[in-house]
Formats: C-alpha cells, sequence, structure tokens
C-alpha cells in the first residue's frame, strides 16, 4: 500500500460539500489503486476568519507543508467582503500561493462532447478545444512593490501596484510551460503587452530564450488583447498558453467560460518542491450553499489531478476522469449543466452516481 | 456653412485605402448638410519613423492640436516590430494620445442584426448586444512610473511597470461613464481587481462615490476575470462598461470580437477640451495592405463618431450610420464580412456603394 498525507481545505460556500463527495470518490479509488490516504482538515478562506481572525492561520500552512498535495476546494462569499483585504479570504490564497511558493498554475479548458451545447459558442468554433493555460502564479502585479494607496503631497490619495517580473521567474514558469507543451500538442503560445509594458518585453526575451532549448516546440506570441479576442473568434488554434499572473487570471476565466461549463474545471498550483494545491476554477457560491445543489465534478477532476501530478499515480487519475465521462454519458446532470431529457441530480447523489460506476 | 479643420492621420497598412474613402463619404454628406471641412493630412506610426525617424513628430501634433478633430486610421506593422519600444509605431499612438490628454476612450460593440452570422456566438446569445467600454486612456500601467527594465544587485534584470490611479483620475473617467451611460440603458459596470490590487480598491471607492450624483444610474462592479467571463456567457447583460486602461484594453476587444466583425466597430477617444481622435477599433491589417480588399466601414463609422462627438452634427452622423445600414441591407459586403449569396466588394466600391445610396 502506498500512503499519502493529504490536506483538505474545504474553505467557504458550497467547498465543504463538493469536498465531502471527492473524499469519498478518493477513498474508493484508494481501495482500488491500493492507495491510502490520511486526510488532514485545515481552515482557510472566511471559515478561518470566523474560527480564528485569520484567513490563513498559520497551523494551515504548516498541515499543508507537511503533506504529500493539498486539495482545496473554494473560497469567498459576501459575507467577509467588506473587511479590510489583508483580513479577507482572498488573501488567505494568495497567502498559501506564496507560503507554498506555487508559481505555476495549470488550467486546463477543455469541451467534454457530452457538454458542448453548454457552451455560448457555436459548436463548430469550440468542438475539440483542448487549452492549457500555464499561468505564473507568485509573481507579476498580485505581489510587486511598492503596492498600497498612499496620499501626495496635494492631499490626494493613489493608488499604486507594480508589474515585476524577474528573468529567474520568467525562465522557471517558461520552463514548466515549455515541458507542458511538449507533453501535449508541442504549441506553446506566451500572451504579453510587450507593445506597451517593459515587464513584457523582459518576458518575451526571455520565452523567445527558452525556445532554443526547445526546438520541438511551436514558440508564437500574441498580446493580451489580441489572445482576448483570438480566444472568442477561433479558440481551436491554442495548444498551450504562457502568461503572467494577472493576463493568466483574465485568460484562463475567458478560455474556461468557452467550455459553458465552469463546474466542470479543475487547476492545480505547483511549486518547485513541496506539496501542490489543487482546486477547482469555479468559486464558493455562496447563493447556492448548504443547497446539495452544486456540481462535485471540478472537485473531483482537481482530485484526479492531484493524482496524476503530486502523487504520480497517472492510472488512477484517468480512472476517476474516464468515471466522470461516463457518468455524463449515461445523463446524470447537476443544475449548472441541465439540458432537456437527462437526470437532474443533486451534489451527493451525483458523487454517488460515479461510485457506482468506479 | 459650418467649417470644420479635420487632421486626417491615415498611418500604415490599410490606413491610407480606409481613410481615402472616409474623406470622400465626408465629402458627400458635407455638401448635404452644408458643412465645410479644410482637411490636413499628417504623418504617424511606420509612415512617420520612415519618413521622420520618429513615431509622432512634432509636426502632427501641432497640427492636431490646431483642429477641431481627429481621424485616424491605423498604425504599426511587422516592418517595424524590432525597434525599440520608444521608435515603434506604438509609441506614436500612446504620444498621441498623452499629448492630446484624451483620457476617455469610447469603444461600442454593438451586434448588426445584418452581420449576426458573422458572429462565433450563437445568435440567441448575442441578439440585441448594444455594450459601450468606457476605457480610462492616458493613465494606469500604460503611462505609470517607475517603469523599465532594471539590472539589480545581483545582475539579474527585473521588468518593472507600475499601475497607477489618482482619485482624481478615476473621478473624470468616472463621469464621462456615468454621463454615457444616462445616454443609453442606464447601467454602468465598473470593472477592476479590487481582491487584489489596492489600485483598483482606489478605483471602486471613486466610482461608488460618484453614484450618489448619478442617481438614476444602476452602477456595479465586477472583477476583471469574472467581467471576461461574463462577456462570454451573458453579454447582453452589459450595457455601458468603465475600466481602466489595461483592462479596458482587454476588455472592449474581446467585446467587440463578440460581434465577429470588428471590420465594422468605430471608436472615440476624447480628452477635457481639444480635438478628439476617432478611430476604427481594427489594426493596419499589413497582409491586405495596398490590395483594395479592407472594409472601409468601421473607419466610415469613426467618422460619423467624429460627427457625433466633436462637431455637434448628429443628423449627419446618424445619416452615416443608417446609410451603413443600407449598404448591408442590399446585401453588399467586403471579404472580412462575407457570407453566402452577398456581394462582394472591395474598399472602393464598397465606398462608392455607399455614397450611391447617401
Ligand atoms: C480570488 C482571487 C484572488 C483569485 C485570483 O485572482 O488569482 C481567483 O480569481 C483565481 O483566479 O484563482
Ligand atoms: C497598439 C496598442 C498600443 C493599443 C493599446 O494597447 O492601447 C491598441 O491595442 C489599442 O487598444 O488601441
Amino acid at each position: 500500500t502506498q500512503n499519502y498525507r493529504i490536506t483538505l481545505l474545504p474553505g467557504d460556500g458550497i467547498g465543504p460539500e463538493i469536498m465531502a463527495v471527492a473524499v469519498d470518490v478518493l477513498k474508493v479509488v484508494g481501495q482500488q489503486f491500493d492507495l491510502a490516504f490520511d486526510f488532514q482538515t485545515a481552515l482557510i478562506g472566511g471559515a478561518a476568519i470566523d474560527e480564528t481572525g485569520e484567513p490563513l492561520p498559520a497551523a494551515t500552512l504548516d498541515t499543508c507543508r507537511n503533506s504529500d498535495a493539498v486539495l482545496l476546494a473554494a473560497i469567498g462569499g459576501y459575507k467577509w467582503d467588506s473587511l479590510p483585504s489583508h483580513l479577507r479570504p482572498e488573501a488567505g490564497l494568495l497567502g498559501l500561493r506564496a507560503g507554498l511558493e506555487l508559481f505555476a498554475n495549470l488550467r486546463p479548458a477543455k469541451i467534454l462532447p457530452q457538454l458542448i451545447d453548454a457552451s455560448t459558442l457555436k459548436r463548430e468554433v469550440v468542438e475539440g478545444v483542448d487549452i492549457m493555460v500555464v499561468r505564473e502564479l507568485t509573481g507579476g502585479i498580485y505581489f510587486g512593490k511598492p503596492k498600497g494607496i498612499f496620499t501626495t503631497e496635494t492631499g490626494e490619495k493613489r493608488g499604486v501596484n507594480t508589474m515585476v517580473y524577474s528573468e529567474s521567474e520568467i525562465d522557471r514558469i517558461g520552463r514548466v510551460a515549455f515541458e507542458t507543451a511538449r507533453k501535449r500538442g508541442g504549441k506553446l503560445c506566451s500572451v504579453d503587452k510587450a507593445n506597451v509594458l517593459e515587464v513584457s518585453q523582459l518576458w518575451r526575451e526571455g520565452m523567445t530564450k527558452l525556445a532554443s532549448e526547445y526546438p520541438d516546440i511551436e514558440l508564437s506570441h500574441l498580446y493580451v488583447d489580441n489572445a482576448a479576442m483570438q480566444l472568442v473568434r477561433a479558440p481551436k488554434q491554442f495548444d498551450t498558453i504562457v502568461t503572467g499572473n494577472l493576463f493568466g487570471d483574465i485568460l484562463s476565466d475567458a478560455a474556461a467560460m468557452l467550455t459553458g461549463s465552469i463546474g466542470m474545471l479543475p487547476s492545480a498550483s505547483l511549486g518547485a518542491s513541496g506539496p501542490g494545491v489543487f482546486e477547482p476554477v469555479h468559486g464558493s457560491a455562496p447563493d447556492i450553499a448548504g443547497q446539495d445543489k452544486a456540481n462535485p465534478l471540478a472537485q473531483i477532476l482537481s482530485a484526479a489531478m492531484m493524482l496524476r501530478y503530486a502523487l504520480n499515480q497517472p492510472e488512477a487519475a484517468d480512472y476517476i476522469e474516464n468515471g466522470v465521462l461516463q457518468v455524463l454519458q449515461q445523463g446524470d446532470r447537476t443544475g449548472d449543466i441541465m439540458s432537456e431529457g437527462m437526470n437532474l441530480l443533486g451534489c451527493q447523489a451525483m458523487g454517488n452516481a460515479l461510485i457506482q460506476i468506479l
């Protein structure tokens, strides 16, 4: 038996519900593949604020550091929206990324044939779309200094944030991206705003330099405004995209929405060493929390990504992913992906349907 | 007769072709509405670099300042892409915006019923979409300092740009946006990243403060990642959007692409006083330059925006806009918007078809 220590961060809103289902699925898969999971649950986000006064208690970061991987559900909600920013749930997420040095965020946006009609785009435009956005996650304008709200000599307030990238930061995310493209379609598109921003010029230089080490990968460059357009115009042109923290935030969400079903999309955040964090792309959906309506599949697919990227168990990952396709194939749907003639299930029932198949 | 001094900046690529057509149209409309245009042509972008060595010669800025409005076509091309950034065509455009203090950029994204099939989105999703993006154009990360590529003590390069907004900058673009929303559907959505960026927190505060002066306008806020998603998911929810320079660059292009026909979209850049600049949203399309294939309608509609916003001639603007709808209605199309059963026209022929109608 292979043993793994997994930290669970259920967080807020629908987080605890979808996490419970994902844990059930992991247990079943563990039995079949002879894997034993030692689950530790820890506090983050609003739940942590309510209990401890801070969005990322030191104990949580410790627990995460002492585990093989972290499975996160979702954080945030209206309830905490008026707190000062360093005490808000988002600060917990940013602190986790910084604390574990998770510099590489992988966000797949893949159209599932069973759900193609959920897309707002025409079938012929999105059929076969399979994009991986590699987003830099611990640098750029999210963390750059100076930052803050300052008062000028004239008494006027100025808000300031700084977008910074160093050569080494660009190099390490670039390597992850080239390696990722190599395991996929061999095409990498680097997105920047090099026609205006110096930080993007350095970014573009860094990516171009790396290309000589990856002669098998076809590297291209797009400005971020054009990339946003091309995602809407012809998303099939993309294979792997690499970009900075802010552009990645925007473009990965746009790419995700092309699928029409963000309740289906997982993500992975990885560092150079130490545990990675695996979480759904969607948020905490406070409006449907506690009602057994949430779609647990993105959380389950995040667990599959964890098996693949952190625990080196690709067969177990495949097994879950195929199970999810089958559950969709037999017509099971949660509310967010419901369409005519399908079976509407709640969160737990969807988990049970999957477990039946597994 | 009303006299107007208009500076023409044909720029690069297809710029001169589409500008020539727009000037012909303006002349015809001028006769009908008793308007006399004194056109001055000046250099900008690559054309200016080739002739004078700089993308925005002082003489060009002078000519613009001494006119009632500026009609710009497009700048840039592969030819100048390897020049240092302060000598590239884009620097001319940024210099023009800064030099004329054009802090408000209005970018409509409106679906024309005649061209609805050009959209990659499903008809029911985009039918009736009519969005106005009000983008701040002389501040934010485009102009903030410090900026540049610096070498650290360890000899590593760091690229740096600074996103800055002051209260007064936020206030003045906010007022333009609220006024714009008032003339439209009365709904204003402010887009920021206030859950991460301090500059966005100040932005959100500023917009919220202004809302009390515009009780008839319904103000909402979205994070930029969510806004990018919502544009794809349900674009009809938007009326007027206000946002900073960088987010506006990205979102206005995404919104434009929802229409499927960016060859049709004009824009206006306005300052507190002095001449505004009117230009198509599309670029200089060097690949089809000089082949009489370009779509001149965005340039013509930019001239209409000029009549409306700068010259206070709304009837003449309406007249052009209706003419464009009629030309589409009778089935005339350039290559970029061609579909089965329509008449394919070149750039000049499209202009002539419109002039026939006018
Ligand atoms: C919640 C927020 C801080 C976060 C981000 O901007 O990174 C989210 O949008 C994401 O993409 O994971
Ligand atoms: C050409 C470039 C500098 C410009 C910008 O980023 O503003 C363009 O993309 C635009 O939107 O007008």
